[in-house]
Protein backbone atom coordinates (compact mmCIF):
# COMPACT_ATOMS: atom_id res chain seq x y z
CA UNK A 1 0.00 0.00 0.00
CA UNK A 2 3.08 2.83 0.54
CA UNK A 3 6.72 2.05 -0.80
CA UNK A 4 7.15 -1.29 1.19
CA UNK A 5 4.28 -2.84 -1.40
CA UNK A 6 6.66 -2.03 -4.66
CA UNK A 7 8.38 -5.20 -5.27
CA UNK A 8 5.31 -6.56 -6.42
CA UNK A 9 3.83 -3.57 -9.18
CA UNK A 10 3.58 -4.49 -12.96
CA UNK A 11 0.76 -3.86 -15.54
CA UNK A 12 -1.63 -1.26 -16.19
CA UNK A 13 -4.76 -0.12 -14.61
CA UNK A 14 -7.49 2.61 -16.27
CA UNK A 15 -9.83 4.76 -14.19
CA UNK A 16 -12.90 4.44 -16.56
CA UNK A 17 -14.40 7.68 -15.61
CA UNK A 18 -15.71 9.04 -18.75
CA UNK A 19 -18.63 7.51 -20.57
CA UNK A 20 -17.74 9.04 -24.01
CA UNK A 21 -17.71 6.43 -26.88
CA UNK A 22 -14.34 7.50 -27.75
CA UNK A 23 -12.86 7.78 -24.09
CA UNK A 24 -13.98 4.86 -23.91
CA UNK A 25 -13.21 3.35 -27.16
CA UNK A 26 -9.25 4.28 -26.12
CA UNK A 27 -9.64 2.57 -22.84
CA UNK A 28 -10.70 -0.69 -24.10
CA UNK A 29 -8.27 -0.69 -26.97
CA UNK A 30 -4.95 0.01 -24.71
CA UNK A 31 -6.27 -2.82 -22.41
CA UNK A 32 -6.73 -5.44 -24.80
CA UNK A 33 -3.37 -4.47 -26.52
CA UNK A 34 -1.67 -4.79 -23.24
CA UNK A 35 -3.62 -7.83 -22.75
CA UNK A 36 -2.31 -9.20 -26.08
CA UNK A 37 1.63 -8.01 -24.81
CA UNK A 38 0.71 -10.18 -21.42
CA UNK A 39 1.16 -6.57 -19.57
CA UNK A 40 -1.93 -7.41 -16.75
CA UNK A 41 -4.68 -4.97 -16.91
CA UNK A 42 -7.33 -3.76 -14.75
CA UNK A 43 -10.48 -1.33 -15.72
CA UNK A 44 -11.61 0.50 -12.74
CA UNK A 45 -14.99 2.02 -13.41
CA UNK A 46 -16.48 5.59 -11.66
CA UNK A 47 -19.36 7.44 -12.85
CA UNK A 48 -20.25 7.83 -16.17
CA UNK A 49 -17.78 5.08 -17.21
CA UNK A 50 -20.24 2.94 -15.82
CA UNK A 51 -22.64 3.06 -18.50
CA UNK A 52 -20.50 1.21 -20.76
CA UNK A 53 -21.26 -1.76 -18.67
CA UNK A 54 -24.86 -1.40 -18.39
CA UNK A 55 -27.08 -4.18 -20.32
CA UNK A 56 -28.94 -2.84 -22.89
CA UNK A 57 -32.08 -4.87 -21.52
CA UNK A 58 -34.25 -4.06 -19.29
CA UNK A 59 -33.64 -5.86 -16.25
CA UNK A 60 -35.88 -6.74 -13.27
CA UNK A 61 -34.43 -5.24 -10.29
CA UNK A 62 -34.70 -6.87 -6.39
CA UNK A 63 -35.06 -3.48 -5.21
CA UNK A 64 -37.14 -0.01 -6.03
CA UNK A 65 -35.27 2.60 -7.45
CA UNK A 66 -36.56 6.25 -5.92
CA UNK A 67 -37.74 8.66 -8.71
CA UNK A 68 -34.36 10.29 -8.98
CA UNK A 69 -32.22 7.07 -9.12
CA UNK A 70 -34.86 6.28 -12.17
CA UNK A 71 -33.96 9.95 -13.51
CA UNK A 72 -30.54 8.95 -13.69
CA UNK A 73 -30.92 5.66 -15.35
CA UNK A 74 -32.99 7.32 -18.10
CA UNK A 75 -31.13 10.62 -18.73
CA UNK A 76 -27.57 8.04 -18.79
CA UNK A 77 -26.92 5.71 -21.67
CA UNK A 78 -27.54 1.64 -21.01
CA UNK A 79 -24.89 0.27 -22.54
CA UNK A 80 -21.15 0.47 -25.51
CA UNK A 81 -24.11 1.00 -28.18
CA UNK A 82 -25.55 4.15 -26.58
CA UNK A 83 -22.48 5.91 -24.96
CA UNK A 84 -22.02 9.51 -27.39
CA UNK A 85 -18.79 11.09 -28.57
CA UNK A 86 -17.11 14.20 -26.68
CA UNK A 87 -16.99 15.80 -30.01
CA UNK A 88 -18.69 16.06 -32.95
CA UNK A 89 -21.20 13.66 -31.85
CA UNK A 90 -23.87 15.24 -34.21
CA UNK A 91 -27.11 14.12 -33.08
CA UNK A 92 -25.70 10.81 -33.50
CA UNK A 93 -24.53 11.09 -37.48
CA UNK A 94 -20.69 11.63 -36.20
CA UNK A 95 -20.94 8.63 -34.19
CA UNK A 96 -22.72 6.87 -36.62
CA UNK A 97 -19.76 7.81 -39.13
CA UNK A 98 -16.79 6.82 -36.91
CA UNK A 99 -18.65 3.26 -36.23
CA UNK A 100 -18.50 3.12 -39.89
CA UNK A 101 -15.54 3.74 -40.76
CA UNK A 102 -13.72 1.38 -37.82
CA UNK A 103 -15.97 -1.87 -38.88
CA UNK A 104 -14.37 -0.86 -42.56
CA UNK A 105 -10.60 -0.49 -41.53
CA UNK A 106 -11.20 -3.91 -39.39
CA UNK A 107 -11.19 -2.17 -35.97
CA UNK A 108 -13.17 -3.57 -33.28
CA UNK A 109 -16.17 -2.25 -31.99
CA UNK A 110 -16.44 -1.37 -28.56
CA UNK A 111 -19.08 -4.17 -27.30
CA UNK A 112 -16.65 -6.34 -29.47
CA UNK A 113 -13.98 -4.82 -27.26
CA UNK A 114 -15.58 -5.44 -24.26
CA UNK A 115 -16.41 -9.30 -25.00
CA UNK A 116 -12.90 -10.25 -25.88
CA UNK A 117 -11.67 -8.09 -22.98
CA UNK A 118 -13.67 -10.64 -20.78
CA UNK A 119 -12.40 -13.65 -22.57
CA UNK A 120 -8.96 -12.11 -21.89
CA UNK A 121 -9.09 -12.08 -18.49
CA UNK A 122 -8.86 -8.38 -18.12
CA UNK A 123 -10.00 -7.22 -14.91
CA UNK A 124 -13.10 -5.15 -15.12
CA UNK A 125 -14.32 -3.74 -11.41
CA UNK A 126 -17.64 -1.40 -11.05
CA UNK A 127 -17.07 1.42 -8.26
CA UNK A 128 -19.54 1.02 -5.36
CA UNK A 129 -20.07 4.41 -4.48
CA UNK A 130 -20.85 5.82 -7.81
CA UNK A 131 -23.52 3.08 -8.21
CA UNK A 132 -25.07 3.65 -4.76
CA UNK A 133 -24.88 7.49 -5.74
CA UNK A 134 -26.23 7.00 -9.27
CA UNK A 135 -28.62 4.12 -7.97
CA UNK A 136 -27.11 1.78 -10.46
CA UNK A 137 -27.90 -2.26 -9.44
CA UNK A 138 -24.91 -5.09 -10.09
CA UNK A 139 -28.04 -6.96 -12.13
CA UNK A 140 -28.34 -3.64 -14.31
CA UNK A 141 -24.66 -4.54 -15.19
CA UNK A 142 -22.88 -7.29 -17.27
CA UNK A 143 -21.67 -10.25 -16.15
CA UNK A 144 -17.59 -11.14 -15.38
CA UNK A 145 -17.93 -7.43 -13.02
CA UNK A 146 -15.80 -7.08 -9.71
CA UNK A 147 -17.35 -4.91 -7.38
CA UNK A 148 -15.32 -2.49 -5.27
CA UNK A 149 -14.64 0.89 -3.48
CA UNK A 150 -11.99 3.51 -3.64
CA UNK A 151 -9.66 1.73 -1.27
CA UNK A 152 -9.19 -1.04 -4.17
CA UNK A 153 -8.71 1.56 -6.65
CA UNK A 154 -5.81 2.76 -4.63
CA UNK A 155 -4.26 -0.60 -4.78
CA UNK A 156 -4.70 -1.18 -7.55
CA UNK A 157 -2.94 2.22 -8.95
CA UNK A 158 -0.54 1.66 -6.36
CA UNK A 159 0.65 -2.16 -7.75
CA UNK A 160 0.32 -1.24 -11.05
CA UNK A 161 3.22 0.30 -13.21
CA UNK A 162 1.22 2.79 -14.96
CA UNK A 163 -2.40 4.12 -14.11
CA UNK A 164 -4.40 6.35 -16.53
CA UNK A 165 -7.59 8.49 -15.78
CA UNK A 166 -10.07 8.48 -18.66
CA UNK B 1 14.38 13.46 -11.30
CA UNK B 2 15.44 10.71 -13.37
CA UNK B 3 15.92 6.77 -12.89
CA UNK B 4 18.67 7.33 -10.02
CA UNK B 5 15.62 9.19 -7.95
CA UNK B 6 13.80 5.92 -7.94
CA UNK B 7 14.61 4.95 -4.53
CA UNK B 8 12.13 8.00 -2.79
CA UNK B 9 9.04 6.75 -5.18
CA UNK B 10 6.16 6.42 -3.13
CA UNK B 11 2.35 7.70 -3.00
CA UNK B 12 0.06 9.42 -5.36
CA UNK B 13 -0.48 12.41 -7.27
CA UNK B 14 -3.09 14.21 -8.86
CA UNK B 15 -3.28 17.10 -11.68
CA UNK B 16 -6.46 18.56 -11.28
CA UNK B 17 -6.86 20.20 -14.76
CA UNK B 18 -10.62 20.04 -14.93
CA UNK B 19 -12.91 22.16 -13.32
CA UNK B 20 -15.78 20.22 -13.84
CA UNK B 21 -17.66 19.35 -10.37
CA UNK B 22 -18.03 15.37 -11.23
CA UNK B 23 -13.76 15.36 -12.03
CA UNK B 24 -13.13 17.27 -8.75
CA UNK B 25 -14.98 14.95 -7.23
CA UNK B 26 -13.30 11.92 -8.47
CA UNK B 27 -9.77 13.70 -7.24
CA UNK B 28 -10.82 14.75 -3.91
CA UNK B 29 -12.50 11.21 -3.58
CA UNK B 30 -9.96 9.33 -4.65
CA UNK B 31 -7.45 11.95 -2.83
CA UNK B 32 -9.22 10.92 1.32
CA UNK B 33 -9.74 7.66 -0.01
CA UNK B 34 -5.58 7.08 -0.25
CA UNK B 35 -4.43 9.38 2.61
CA UNK B 36 -7.00 7.15 4.66
CA UNK B 37 -4.80 4.40 3.88
CA UNK B 38 -1.51 6.20 4.75
CA UNK B 39 -0.64 6.46 1.28
CA UNK B 40 0.63 9.83 0.85
CA UNK B 41 -1.04 12.19 -1.77
CA UNK B 42 -0.37 15.51 -3.57
CA UNK B 43 -2.94 17.38 -5.20
CA UNK B 44 -1.78 19.60 -7.95
CA UNK B 45 -4.38 22.63 -9.31
CA UNK B 46 -3.40 23.81 -12.55
CA UNK B 47 -5.74 25.81 -15.26
CA UNK B 48 -9.72 24.95 -14.66
CA UNK B 49 -8.99 23.01 -11.63
CA UNK B 50 -7.72 26.00 -9.64
CA UNK B 51 -11.61 27.42 -9.89
CA UNK B 52 -12.06 24.48 -7.02
CA UNK B 53 -9.75 26.30 -4.60
CA UNK B 54 -11.49 30.14 -5.17
CA UNK B 55 -13.25 31.93 -1.98
CA UNK B 56 -16.79 32.26 -3.13
CA UNK B 57 -17.07 35.74 -1.45
CA UNK B 58 -14.97 39.09 -2.78
CA UNK B 59 -11.79 39.81 -1.51
CA UNK B 60 -9.80 42.86 -1.57
CA UNK B 61 -6.87 42.41 -3.82
CA UNK B 62 -3.50 43.73 -3.42
CA UNK B 63 -3.13 45.21 -6.77
CA UNK B 64 -5.79 45.76 -9.16
CA UNK B 65 -6.54 43.50 -12.12
CA UNK B 66 -6.56 44.16 -16.22
CA UNK B 67 -10.11 43.72 -17.40
CA UNK B 68 -9.08 40.50 -19.28
CA UNK B 69 -8.87 39.69 -15.75
CA UNK B 70 -11.63 40.90 -14.49
CA UNK B 71 -13.71 38.95 -17.08
CA UNK B 72 -11.84 35.61 -16.41
CA UNK B 73 -12.69 35.86 -12.93
CA UNK B 74 -16.58 36.71 -13.72
CA UNK B 75 -17.09 33.72 -15.95
CA UNK B 76 -15.87 31.26 -14.31
CA UNK B 77 -17.03 29.29 -11.34
CA UNK B 78 -15.65 30.77 -8.26
CA UNK B 79 -15.32 27.50 -5.31
CA UNK B 80 -16.63 24.24 -5.22
CA UNK B 81 -20.02 25.21 -5.01
CA UNK B 82 -20.00 26.80 -8.04
CA UNK B 83 -18.51 24.01 -10.25
CA UNK B 84 -20.42 22.17 -13.12
CA UNK B 85 -20.90 18.56 -14.18
CA UNK B 86 -19.34 17.85 -17.25
CA UNK B 87 -22.34 16.23 -18.49
CA UNK B 88 -26.25 16.66 -17.68
CA UNK B 89 -25.59 19.51 -16.07
CA UNK B 90 -28.92 20.63 -17.62
CA UNK B 91 -29.08 24.20 -15.96
CA UNK B 92 -27.97 23.56 -12.90
CA UNK B 93 -30.96 20.66 -11.79
CA UNK B 94 -28.37 17.62 -12.52
CA UNK B 95 -25.58 18.99 -10.48
CA UNK B 96 -28.51 19.72 -7.90
CA UNK B 97 -29.84 16.16 -7.83
CA UNK B 98 -26.46 14.72 -8.03
CA UNK B 99 -25.92 17.16 -4.60
CA UNK B 100 -28.87 15.19 -3.04
CA UNK B 101 -28.48 12.23 -3.91
CA UNK B 102 -24.81 11.92 -2.10
CA UNK B 103 -25.66 13.63 0.95
CA UNK B 104 -28.81 11.27 1.01
CA UNK B 105 -26.33 8.44 0.76
CA UNK B 106 -23.64 9.75 3.27
CA UNK B 107 -21.20 10.83 0.61
CA UNK B 108 -19.57 13.80 1.82
CA UNK B 109 -20.22 16.88 -0.41
CA UNK B 110 -17.19 18.95 -2.63
CA UNK B 111 -16.43 21.36 0.42
CA UNK B 112 -16.46 18.92 3.10
CA UNK B 113 -13.99 16.66 0.95
CA UNK B 114 -11.74 20.27 0.37
CA UNK B 115 -11.77 20.55 3.93
CA UNK B 116 -11.19 17.13 5.16
CA UNK B 117 -8.14 16.95 2.57
CA UNK B 118 -6.65 19.95 4.21
CA UNK B 119 -7.27 18.46 7.95
CA UNK B 120 -5.64 14.57 6.65
CA UNK B 121 -2.86 17.12 5.22
CA UNK B 122 -2.94 16.28 1.97
CA UNK B 123 -0.73 18.52 -0.06
CA UNK B 124 -2.54 21.16 -2.30
CA UNK B 125 -0.42 22.97 -4.58
CA UNK B 126 -1.56 25.50 -7.11
CA UNK B 127 0.13 26.42 -10.28
CA UNK B 128 1.82 29.80 -10.58
CA UNK B 129 1.69 29.68 -14.28
CA UNK B 130 -1.80 29.12 -14.35
CA UNK B 131 -3.00 31.77 -12.01
CA UNK B 132 -0.60 33.91 -13.64
CA UNK B 133 -2.63 33.78 -17.29
CA UNK B 134 -6.19 33.74 -15.67
CA UNK B 135 -5.21 36.72 -13.34
CA UNK B 136 -6.08 34.64 -10.34
CA UNK B 137 -4.32 35.71 -7.09
CA UNK B 138 -2.89 34.11 -3.74
CA UNK B 139 -5.50 36.31 -1.58
CA UNK B 140 -8.76 34.56 -3.64
CA UNK B 141 -7.63 30.89 -2.70
CA UNK B 142 -8.39 29.40 0.36
CA UNK B 143 -6.07 28.86 2.92
CA UNK B 144 -3.64 26.08 3.51
CA UNK B 145 -2.42 26.22 -0.44
CA UNK B 146 1.51 25.73 -1.63
CA UNK B 147 2.28 27.83 -4.90
CA UNK B 148 4.35 26.38 -7.63
CA UNK B 149 5.51 25.62 -11.41
CA UNK B 150 5.48 23.40 -14.12
CA UNK B 151 8.95 22.23 -12.61
CA UNK B 152 7.60 21.55 -9.47
CA UNK B 153 5.17 19.38 -11.18
CA UNK B 154 7.67 17.09 -12.92
CA UNK B 155 8.91 16.49 -9.22
CA UNK B 156 6.22 15.27 -7.69
CA UNK B 157 5.34 13.06 -10.78
CA UNK B 158 8.58 11.86 -10.54
CA UNK B 159 8.90 11.24 -6.63
CA UNK B 160 4.97 9.29 -6.75
CA UNK B 161 4.02 5.80 -7.75
CA UNK B 162 1.19 6.93 -9.51
CA UNK B 163 0.24 10.80 -11.37
CA UNK B 164 -3.62 11.23 -12.48
CA UNK B 165 -4.25 13.89 -15.17
CA UNK B 166 -8.02 14.51 -13.61
CA UNK C 1 6.78 -5.13 -20.68
CA UNK C 2 6.52 -6.73 -17.24
CA UNK C 3 8.10 -6.57 -13.94
CA UNK C 4 11.49 -7.62 -15.27
CA UNK C 5 11.43 -4.53 -17.27
CA UNK C 6 11.23 -2.26 -14.70
CA UNK C 7 15.14 -1.59 -14.16
CA UNK C 8 15.06 1.20 -17.25
CA UNK C 9 11.60 2.94 -16.34
CA UNK C 10 12.46 6.62 -16.47
CA UNK C 11 10.67 9.66 -17.62
CA UNK C 12 7.23 10.77 -18.64
CA UNK C 13 5.00 9.94 -21.34
CA UNK C 14 2.07 11.60 -22.47
CA UNK C 15 -1.24 10.38 -24.12
CA UNK C 16 -2.49 13.62 -25.83
CA UNK C 17 -6.51 11.70 -26.95
CA UNK C 18 -7.71 15.63 -26.37
CA UNK C 19 -7.64 18.28 -28.88
CA UNK C 20 -8.64 20.81 -26.51
CA UNK C 21 -6.63 23.86 -27.21
CA UNK C 22 -6.00 24.22 -23.09
CA UNK C 23 -5.56 20.20 -22.78
CA UNK C 24 -2.72 20.56 -25.99
CA UNK C 25 -1.43 23.48 -24.12
CA UNK C 26 -0.87 21.66 -20.81
CA UNK C 27 0.95 18.31 -22.38
CA UNK C 28 3.20 20.78 -23.88
CA UNK C 29 3.78 22.92 -20.77
CA UNK C 30 4.54 19.89 -18.61
CA UNK C 31 6.56 18.20 -21.95
CA UNK C 32 9.01 21.50 -22.36
CA UNK C 33 9.41 21.75 -18.73
CA UNK C 34 9.89 18.01 -17.73
CA UNK C 35 12.50 18.01 -20.83
CA UNK C 36 14.14 21.16 -19.13
CA UNK C 37 14.97 19.40 -16.34
CA UNK C 38 16.57 16.51 -18.75
CA UNK C 39 13.59 14.53 -17.59
CA UNK C 40 13.13 12.29 -21.00
CA UNK C 41 9.29 12.59 -22.36
CA UNK C 42 7.58 10.98 -24.54
CA UNK C 43 4.20 12.19 -26.45
CA UNK C 44 1.51 10.01 -28.38
CA UNK C 45 -1.08 11.53 -29.82
CA UNK C 46 -4.04 9.73 -30.86
CA UNK C 47 -7.56 10.48 -32.15
CA UNK C 48 -8.91 14.14 -31.51
CA UNK C 49 -4.91 14.61 -30.16
CA UNK C 50 -3.85 14.56 -33.99
CA UNK C 51 -5.45 17.33 -35.01
CA UNK C 52 -2.35 19.11 -33.23
CA UNK C 53 -0.13 18.10 -35.26
CA UNK C 54 -1.80 18.50 -38.56
CA UNK C 55 -0.63 21.01 -41.15
CA UNK C 56 -2.48 24.10 -41.86
CA UNK C 57 -1.72 24.23 -45.62
CA UNK C 58 -3.53 21.53 -47.87
CA UNK C 59 -1.14 18.95 -48.78
CA UNK C 60 -0.72 17.21 -52.02
CA UNK C 61 -2.19 13.13 -51.21
CA UNK C 62 -0.36 10.02 -52.25
CA UNK C 63 -3.89 8.22 -52.38
CA UNK C 64 -7.31 9.95 -52.69
CA UNK C 65 -9.34 9.93 -49.42
CA UNK C 66 -13.07 8.93 -49.40
CA UNK C 67 -15.71 10.84 -48.68
CA UNK C 68 -16.08 9.64 -45.18
CA UNK C 69 -12.29 10.70 -44.64
CA UNK C 70 -12.76 14.11 -46.47
CA UNK C 71 -15.63 14.94 -44.01
CA UNK C 72 -13.41 13.87 -41.39
CA UNK C 73 -10.58 16.45 -42.30
CA UNK C 74 -12.94 19.08 -42.72
CA UNK C 75 -14.90 19.34 -39.31
CA UNK C 76 -11.91 18.76 -37.28
CA UNK C 77 -9.44 21.71 -36.73
CA UNK C 78 -6.10 21.48 -38.91
CA UNK C 79 -3.34 22.52 -36.34
CA UNK C 80 -2.28 24.41 -33.38
CA UNK C 81 -3.74 27.89 -34.03
CA UNK C 82 -7.73 25.84 -34.96
CA UNK C 83 -8.00 23.94 -31.77
CA UNK C 84 -11.11 24.99 -29.46
CA UNK C 85 -11.13 25.71 -25.69
CA UNK C 86 -12.54 22.80 -24.10
CA UNK C 87 -14.54 26.11 -21.97
CA UNK C 88 -15.59 28.94 -22.36
CA UNK C 89 -14.56 28.69 -26.13
CA UNK C 90 -17.80 31.29 -26.42
CA UNK C 91 -17.44 31.19 -30.08
CA UNK C 92 -13.50 31.87 -30.54
CA UNK C 93 -13.24 34.80 -28.45
CA UNK C 94 -12.36 32.94 -24.92
CA UNK C 95 -9.29 31.21 -27.01
CA UNK C 96 -8.52 34.45 -28.04
CA UNK C 97 -8.25 35.91 -24.81
CA UNK C 98 -6.52 33.25 -23.95
CA UNK C 99 -3.82 33.36 -25.96
CA UNK C 100 -3.49 37.35 -25.81
CA UNK C 101 -2.90 36.50 -22.23
CA UNK C 102 -0.12 34.20 -22.65
CA UNK C 103 1.37 36.44 -24.82
CA UNK C 104 1.73 39.13 -22.21
CA UNK C 105 2.78 37.25 -19.94
CA UNK C 106 5.37 35.81 -21.61
CA UNK C 107 4.12 32.20 -22.18
CA UNK C 108 5.01 30.83 -25.31
CA UNK C 109 1.80 29.82 -27.81
CA UNK C 110 0.81 26.30 -28.68
CA UNK C 111 2.83 26.65 -32.28
CA UNK C 112 5.95 27.91 -30.66
CA UNK C 113 5.69 25.09 -27.58
CA UNK C 114 5.08 22.54 -30.36
CA UNK C 115 8.28 23.74 -32.03
CA UNK C 116 10.42 23.92 -28.78
CA UNK C 117 9.67 20.38 -28.17
CA UNK C 118 10.78 19.33 -31.45
CA UNK C 119 14.05 21.28 -31.08
CA UNK C 120 14.35 20.02 -27.98
CA UNK C 121 13.96 15.99 -29.17
CA UNK C 122 11.05 15.21 -27.22
CA UNK C 123 9.38 12.18 -29.29
CA UNK C 124 6.32 12.79 -31.11
CA UNK C 125 4.31 9.58 -32.14
CA UNK C 126 1.20 9.71 -33.28
CA UNK C 127 -0.95 6.47 -33.48
CA UNK C 128 -1.63 4.71 -37.03
CA UNK C 129 -4.81 3.20 -35.64
CA UNK C 130 -6.18 6.45 -34.84
CA UNK C 131 -4.80 8.09 -38.78
CA UNK C 132 -6.54 5.08 -40.26
CA UNK C 133 -9.84 5.51 -38.83
CA UNK C 134 -10.09 8.75 -39.00
CA UNK C 135 -8.35 8.99 -42.82
CA UNK C 136 -5.43 10.85 -41.54
CA UNK C 137 -2.38 10.73 -43.82
CA UNK C 138 1.64 11.02 -42.53
CA UNK C 139 2.44 13.89 -45.52
CA UNK C 140 -0.97 16.02 -43.66
CA UNK C 141 1.24 16.19 -39.92
CA UNK C 142 4.05 18.05 -39.68
CA UNK C 143 7.75 16.83 -40.01
CA UNK C 144 9.68 15.35 -36.98
CA UNK C 145 6.89 12.71 -35.79
CA UNK C 146 7.43 8.55 -35.20
CA UNK C 147 4.26 6.42 -36.11
CA UNK C 148 3.22 3.67 -34.25
CA UNK C 149 0.49 1.71 -32.97
CA UNK C 150 -1.14 1.15 -29.30
CA UNK C 151 1.35 -2.04 -28.46
CA UNK C 152 4.40 0.95 -28.79
CA UNK C 153 2.21 3.47 -26.36
CA UNK C 154 1.63 0.65 -24.10
CA UNK C 155 5.91 -0.12 -24.05
CA UNK C 156 6.85 3.12 -23.60
CA UNK C 157 3.93 3.64 -20.59
CA UNK C 158 5.54 0.57 -18.91
CA UNK C 159 9.31 1.78 -19.65
CA UNK C 160 8.19 5.36 -18.08
CA UNK C 161 8.08 6.65 -14.30
CA UNK C 162 4.58 8.23 -15.02
CA UNK C 163 2.10 8.84 -17.67
CA UNK C 164 -0.91 11.06 -18.26
CA UNK C 165 -3.56 10.53 -19.97
CA UNK C 166 -4.71 14.05 -21.36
Amino acid sequence: MNGEGRKKRKGMSILVFSGDLDKVLAAFVIANGAAAMEVPVTLFFAFWGINALRREERVRLRSKKSLVEKMFGWMMPNGPNRLKLSNMHMGGLGSKLLKREMSKKGVLSLPHLIDKAREEGIKMVACTMSMNIMGIREEELIDGIDYAGVASFVDIANESESTLFV
